[in-house]
C-alpha cells in the first residue's frame, strides 16, 4: 500500500527532546515499513526514518531560532501533500483539523489521528462544522469532550516490541515517569510512597514553564533516599528504571488522552497505579497489569495487593495488546476500510458545494 | 456586485484596541457598502458594520480569554467561506496565507491583501510553493523580500475623507504618532526635536513587551514640556494632535509596509519627516507633503524647509491619494479584473492535480 505519514514539523521524527506525539508516528512508520508497505514520511529534514522522507523543512522548528511562523511551514507542506494526493492510496494526518478542508475535497482517502485532548471551547465549533473529516482517537476517553466528530475508531498506541525489556532485578521502589508539572500530580505520587514506607524515585524532565513550580512545590518534598529525583531518563535507561520499580505510580490530575508511560511500565513488567482519568481505564487491565483508584487511600490499598499480580503476565498483556506492531495493523486495517468505502458506518457519497465527496464515516 | 470581505477574528472589526489592520478592513467595508455594494463580513460577532455580519466567533480572541488555539477559529471560519464560496463575486481576504491551498481549488474569484511584513525566512518557502494565489501588496516596498508572489497589485491604505480634519490652530511641537518600541525609534525623533529647539509630543501606546524599553530607555528622555509624553490617544483626539504639529516625525527604523500615521497627519494638513524605509517613499511626495530623509541630521535640515509647504496642499495630496474611497475603488477595478480573468499579465486557465484553477495573475 502506498501510504503517507504526515506528520507536525515541530520535532523530527523521531524526536531528538521530549514529543509522544512524534514518537509515535515514528513507531508505526517503522513497523508499516517493516510490514512491507511503501510508506512515505513529510516531515522535518532532521528526521530519521526507513520510509522515504519528503522534507518540509530543513530542521524541526522547536530547535530553528529562526522560524517565527510555524503555521505558514505547516500549511505549505499540507500544499505540497495535496500535489502529491494523486500518489498515494491513504494518507494519514498527524496534524490536528490542519487537513480537513483541503482533503474532504479531494479523491485520496484520508485519515486524522487526533493526538491531544479536545477540551477547549474552540473545539465544540471545530467539530460541530466539520462532522465529515474521519477522525481517529486515541482513546474512547478522548471522545468525551467532542462526541460528533467523524470518529472511525480508537487506535491505542503502541511500542516496538523488544524497545523496553524487562530486566532480571528486585524491585525495590517506586516509580515516577514523564514532566513533572502540576497536572502530573507528583506531590501526589510522594505523599503515596511515603504513606507505604516506600523509596520513590522520580525520573522526569522539568520545562521551563514547570520550573517555579518544582523549586518551589516538589523540590522541598525531597528526602533522598526515600524520595529521590534522578532527572530526564532517556529510552535506553528506561529498561533497567522501570524493571526495578515495584509499580509505575501516575496520580494524574488531568484527563490525558493515552499516557504512554503506562505501557511503557507494561513493557518492563512494572505494574501500575494510576488515578481514574482519560485513557486509564482503557489502558490498565484492573488486577492484572495494575490498579485504577479513586485517590490516595484507594492508591495506599493498591500497592497491598501489588504482590498477587505477575510481572511476567504484565509483559504478556502489554505484548497481546500495546505493540508498534498491533498499532500498524489496526491502523492499516482502517486504511483497508477507507480505501474501499467500508466502515462501520458509511453514508452515501454525498456532495459538498457541488464536488463528490468521501463517503462520510461515522464512528461505530 | 456580491463581495466578502473576510477578516481576522483577533480583534473586532473596527477593533477596540490598536489593530492597523482591521481599522482598514472597516473602512473598505463601509465604502463598498457606501459605494452600493452587497458586501458580507466575515469576522468577530462584536464587530460593527454597515455589512451584513457573518459571525465566525462571538468576542474577538485577543479579548477573549477562553480561546488557547486561535487557528482552530480561524480554518473554521475559511470552511465557512468554502461552503458559501457560490454566493460571491470576489471573495477578499486579509488572513495571510491561510486561504490560498482551499481557494485556489475553487470557482470563486479571490485575493489576498497581506498586511505585513515578508522579510522572514519561512516566507520564501512560502512563496515559492504558492505562486498561483493572487496578492495585493499595500506598498511596492512591501514586496521586495517576495518579488515572485502571484503579485496583481499595490493598493496604499486609506483613510475616510473626513474623519480627520485639519483645525484652525497655530501648529506649535512636533508630533510623533503610534507606538513606542525599538523599531519606532522614538529616540531619534526627540534628538531631532531637541536640536531643532522646538518641542515635541508623543502619543503613543506602549505594549507590555516595550514597557521595559520605555522605562529604561525612553522615559529618561522625557523633559516635559520640551520633551513630553501625552499617553495613547483615540481617533477623536488626534485631529486637534496633529492640527497644532508643525511635522509628524517617523523616524522608524524598520521596513514599515504601509504606515497610517503618516496619511493620518496629511489628512489634518501635517507634513511628515521619515526615514527612507519600507512604504516611506511611496507615501510622501517629496516637497508637497513631507521629507523623506536618511538620518537625523537630513531629519533636522528638512525641518528648516517645513515653512515651504503649504497645509492646505497637504491635505489637497490626502484627498487625492489617500482616502477610503479610492481604495475601494482601487479594490472594485481589482475585483473586476479578477471575475473578467483581465489582470496585467494573465496567463491561461491551467489544471493543479487535474482541476481548473483560476487563471495565474501576475503582478504588473
Amino acid at each position: 500500500m502506498r501510504i503517507a505519514q504526515i506528520a507536525p514539523l515541530t520535532e523530527a521524527i523521531p524526536p531528538k527532546l521530549y514529543g509522544g506525539t512524534e514518537r509515535v508516528i515514528s513507531w508505526l512508520t517503522e513497523e508499516l515499513v517493516a510490514l512491507g508497505h511503501d510508506v512515505t514520511l513529510f516531515a522535518s529534514g532532521d528526521s530519521h526514518t526507513s520510509a522515504k522522507l519528503e522534507s518540509a523543512w530543513p530542521r524541526a522548528l522547536r530547535l530553528d531560532g529562526a522560524v517565527r511562523d510555524a503555521n505558514a511551514l505547516h500549511l505549505t507542506m499540507l500544499e505540497q501533500v495535496r500535489r502529491r494526493a494523486p500518489d498515494f492510496d491513504i494518507l494519514h494526518f498527524h496534524l490536528d483539523y490542519y487537513p480537513f478542508s483541503l482533503f474532504m475535497r479531494q479523491a485520496t482517502p484520508f485519515v486524522t489521528t487526533l493526538h491531544g485532548r479536545l477540551d477547549l471551547p474552540e473545539h465544540q465549533h471545530l467539530f460541530a462544522t466539520f462532522t465529515a473529516a474521519p477522525v481517529v482517537s486515541i482513546s474512547n476517553a478522548q471522545r468525551q469532550p467532542v462526541p460528533d466528530a467523524a470518529w472511525v475508531r480508537t487506535i491505542h498506541h503502541g511500542l516496538p516490541e523488544r524497545s523496553l525489556m524487562p530486566r532480571p532485578v528486585k524491585p525495590t521502589y517506586f516509580a515516577f515517569l514523564g514532566r513533572i508539572s502540576p497536572e502530573k500530580a507528583v506531590d501526589e505520587a510522594i505523599r503515596i510512597a511515603e504513606r507505604c514506607g516506600v523509596p520513590l524515585k522520580l525520573a522526569a524532565k522539568v520545562d521551563k514553564v514547570d520550573r517555579e513550580y518544582f523549586e518551589t512545590t516538589i523540590r522541598p518534598l525531597l528526602r533522598p533516599p526515600a524520595v529521590e529525583y534522578i532527572g530526564e531518563i532517556d529510552d535506553s535507561q528506561k529498561s533497567d528504571f522501570l524493571s526495578g520499580a515495584i509499580c509505575l505510580l501516575a496520580p494524574s490530575a488531568w484527563p490525558e488522552p493515552f499516557g504512554l508511560v503506562m505501557i511503557e511500565a507494561m513493557a518492563c513488567g512494572c505494574p501500575v497505579i494510576a488515578y481514574k482519568q482519560g485513557a486509564v481505564r482503557e489502558v490498565i487491565d484492573q488486577g492484572v497489569t495494575g490498579f485504577v483508584v479513586a485517590n490516595e487511600s484507594e492508591a495506599v490499598a493498591a500497592v497491598s495487593r501489588l504482590a498477587r499480580l505477575s510481572r511476567p503476565a504484565v509483559r504478556k498483556h502489554f505484548e497481546r495488546r500495546f505493540t508498534a506492531r498491533r498499532m500498524a495493523e489496526d491502523y492499516l486495517a482502517l486504511y483497508h476500510e477507507l480505501i474501499d468505502g467500508r466502515t462501520h458506518r458509511v453514508s452515501a457519497p454525498r456532495m459538498v458545494d457541488g464536488e463528490r465527496v468521501r463517503p462520510t464515516v461515522v464512528a461505530p
